[in-house]
C-alpha cells in the first residue's frame, strides 16, 4: 500500500498488486487470452482479450474478493465477511469465504433473482434480506457487522479488492508485454483502478482507457469534473453491472492513471456482445462488451495499436440474449 | 499411411497423423483445453474439453481440410479443390485453399442458408449451385472436376482428411497425457476415426467412445452390425452436422479402434449445450454437446475416469438457440 494520509483514499501500488497475485494464485484461474482476426479487421487494431469469463464464479470479481478475504488476519477472518452485492461480487465473496473456511453473509433485496440467490447459497453463504434500496442494504450490512463481528468487504471501495482486480492486467501484460493500450469497463471503478495501477506500474508508457455505457456515464463525467458524479437519472443499460457511481477512492486512481474514459450506446453494446459470441465463440455478459463497443463506435480509438481488453465476465441470462429481445 | 490393399479403405496411421500435425501447424490453432468443476460434479468424472470451437472457421474441420489441401502435389493443387459440403467442411476447404493460394469450388443447393453462402464467398471460394439432393450435388461436383481438373476433397471419406481430424486428439493427449477415455461426436465418422487412431496409437490402453444423436443413430447400429447403415428415416436432430451415414472407410476405423458408440436424446443435447454455455461460458454448436449429453444420460459411462471430450465446433445460429425455441 502507498502511504496516503486518508485511509478512505488508500490505493494499492504495483507491489501490493503483485502481493495480491501471489496470495490469490491458489484460489483463482490464470485465464486465457484470445485473439480474433475478424474482430481485429472490424476495429482496425490488434486486440488481445483477457477472458475473465472463465474465472472462478464467471467473473474477475473472484480476484478482488479472494485478495480481501485472504488478507484478513486469522482472528478477524474467523468472524466472517459480509457484503451487499447480489451480483458477481456477492458470489465472489461467498466463494472466497468458502475457500478460507469462514462464514459469509450476502445482503440482497427480497426481490433479487432466484438464480442469484441460489448461486450464493450453493457457494455456502447466508443470505440476509433487505428492502430494495441502497440505504436499507447498508443498514442490514451494518447490522450483520454488529451482530457477528464480520468484516465488510465493499465491492470496489476497498484497497485490497482493487489490488486483486489489478491482477488480471498483470497477467495480461505478462502474456502480451508488447501492448500499447489496455481497456477495462468501468462501473464502481474497482477493475479500472486496479487495471490502471498495474498497467502503468509495469509499463509506464502504456495507455489505459475506461469504457462505460452512455446510459451509466458517470465515470466519464467524473473523470473530467474531478468530482464523484451521480448516474444519469432515468436511464437503463443492459450492462447493468456497470450502473454504479465511482467512489472517491476509485476516482482518484482513475484520474491519476487513466488516459481516457469514453462511453458507448446500448446498440453498440448489443452489437459488440453478439460479435464476441459469434466470431470469438465466447459467452460474455453485456458489461464485458462495453470496451469493444467503444472501439467499434470510435469513442475510443487507437488505430493500428496493440490493445488489451479485460473481458470482465460471462454471467448472462441465456433465456434473454439482448439481440433477441425484439424478436 | 498403412498399406491396405483397397485404396477405398485406406486409413492413416499414427505416423500419418503426426505428419499431418506438422503440416497443418502454420494454418490452424492449437486450441485450448477447458475443465469445469460444476460439470464434473454433474457427470461424476473429470472432464477435459478440447475446444475446437476456437479453431479456424470455428470447427475442427479446418484441420482435415488443411491437411488434404496441403498434401496435394503442386501440379495437382494448382488446379484447385472442390467439395459439396455447405457446412463447416465447405468453409474449411475454402479457408485451406485460400491459405495455399489455389482456387476452391463449393457445391451447395440454391436454398442453402445465405449466411453459409456468404461465409464461403468471404473465404474466397466459388459457389456452384446444385439441386438440394445428394445425387445432384455429386453430379455438379463431378462436373467441376471435369471442367477444371480440381481435386475432390470429401468431408470424411478421405484418408488425409481423417489424418487431419486426428490431430485434435494428438494435442489433447499431449496436454493431458493421463486421460483414461476420449469421446468424440460421430456423423460421417471422420473425426471419430482420426481421434481413435491417434488416441490408441499414442496410448494403447485408452478407451475411445463415439457419441451421436439417437435421431441420427446410424453409427451405433453400424458399429454392431459391421455394415454401413442408413440414417433412421423421418427423424430430425438439432445436431444436424451429425446427420450423415458412415462410409466403409470410417466404419472400418471405428470398428478397429472404438470401444463403444452410444446415442442420446434431443432433450439431452439441449441440456448439455445449455450447460456448456452457462457453466463453461463456451459457445458451441449442438453437435459439440452430444458427448456430454451421452455422459449426462449415462448411455456412456466411466465413473471417476479422466475423460477427454472433443468439442467439435461453435458455429451456431444465435438467433435460435434450442432452449429458447419453445419460449
Amino acid at each position: 500500500m502507498n502511504d496516503r494520509l486518508d485511509p478512505e483514499l488508500a490505493l494499492p501500488d504495483l507491489a501490493a498488486i503483485r502481493a495480491a497475485h501471489a496470495r490469490i494464485r491458489p484460489h483463482v484461474h490464470r485465464t486465457p487470452v484470445f485473439t480474433c482476426a475478424a474482430v481485429d479487421a472490424e476495429v482496425g487494431a490488434n486486440l488481445w482479450f483477457k477472458a475473465e469469463s472463465f474465472q472462478k464464479i464467471g467473473a474477475f470479481k473472484a480476484r478482488g474478493a479472494s485478495n480481501a478475504v485472504f488478507s484478513l488476519p486469522d482472528a478477524v477472518a474467523r468472524r466472517g465477511v459480509v457484503t451487499h452485492s447480489s451480483g458477481n461480487h456477492g458470489a465472489a465473496i461467498a466463494y472466497a469465504a468458502a475457500r478460507r473456511g469462514i462464514p459469509a453473509w450476502v445482503v440482497m433485496p427480497e426481490n433479487a433473482a432466484k438464480v442469484k440467490q441460489e448461486n450464493v447459497r450453493r457457494l455456502g453463504a447466508t443470505i440476509r434480506y433487505s428492502a430494495p434500496d441502497a440505504a436499507s442494504r447498508a443498514a442490514v450490512c451494518a447490522e450483520v457487522e454488529r451482530e457477528t463481528g464480520a468484516t465488510l468487504v465493499h465491492p470496489f471501495d476497498n484497497a485490497d479488492v482493487i489490488a486483486g482486480q489489478g491482477t488480471a492486467a498483470l497477467e495480461l501484460l505478462e502474456d502480451v508485454p508488447s501492448l500499447d493500450v489496455v481497456i477495462a469497463p468501468v462501473g464502481g471503478g474497482g477493475l479500472l483502478s486496479g487495471t490502471s495501477i498495474a498497467a502503468k506500474g509495469v509499463k509506464p508508457g502504456i495507455r489505459v482507457f475506461g469504457a462505460e455505457p452512455a446510459n451509466a456515464g458517470d465515470a466519464a463525467l467524473a473523470y473530467r469534473s474531478g468530482r464523484v458524479e451521480p448516474l444519469p437519472p432515468g436511464l437503463a443499460t443492459i450492462a447493468d453491472g456497470l450502473r454504479t457511481p465511482l467512489a472517491a477512492r476509485t476516482l482518484a486512481a482513475i484520474r491519476a492513471n487513466v488516459d481516457e474514459v469514453a462511453t458507448c450506446s446500448e446498440e453498440g453494446i448489443v452489437r459488440a456482445m453478439r460479435m464476441t459470441f459469434e466470431r470469438m465463440k465466447l459467452v460474455i455478459e453485456p458489461s464485458s462488451a462495453v470496451p469493444l463497443a467503444c472501439l467499434l463506435e470510435h469513442s475510443l480509438s487507437a488505430p493500428g495499436a496493440r490493445i488489451g481488453v479485460i473481458v470482465s465476465g460471462g454471467n448472462v441470462d441465456l433465456d434473454r440474449l439482448p439481440w433477441q429481445r425484439g424478436s
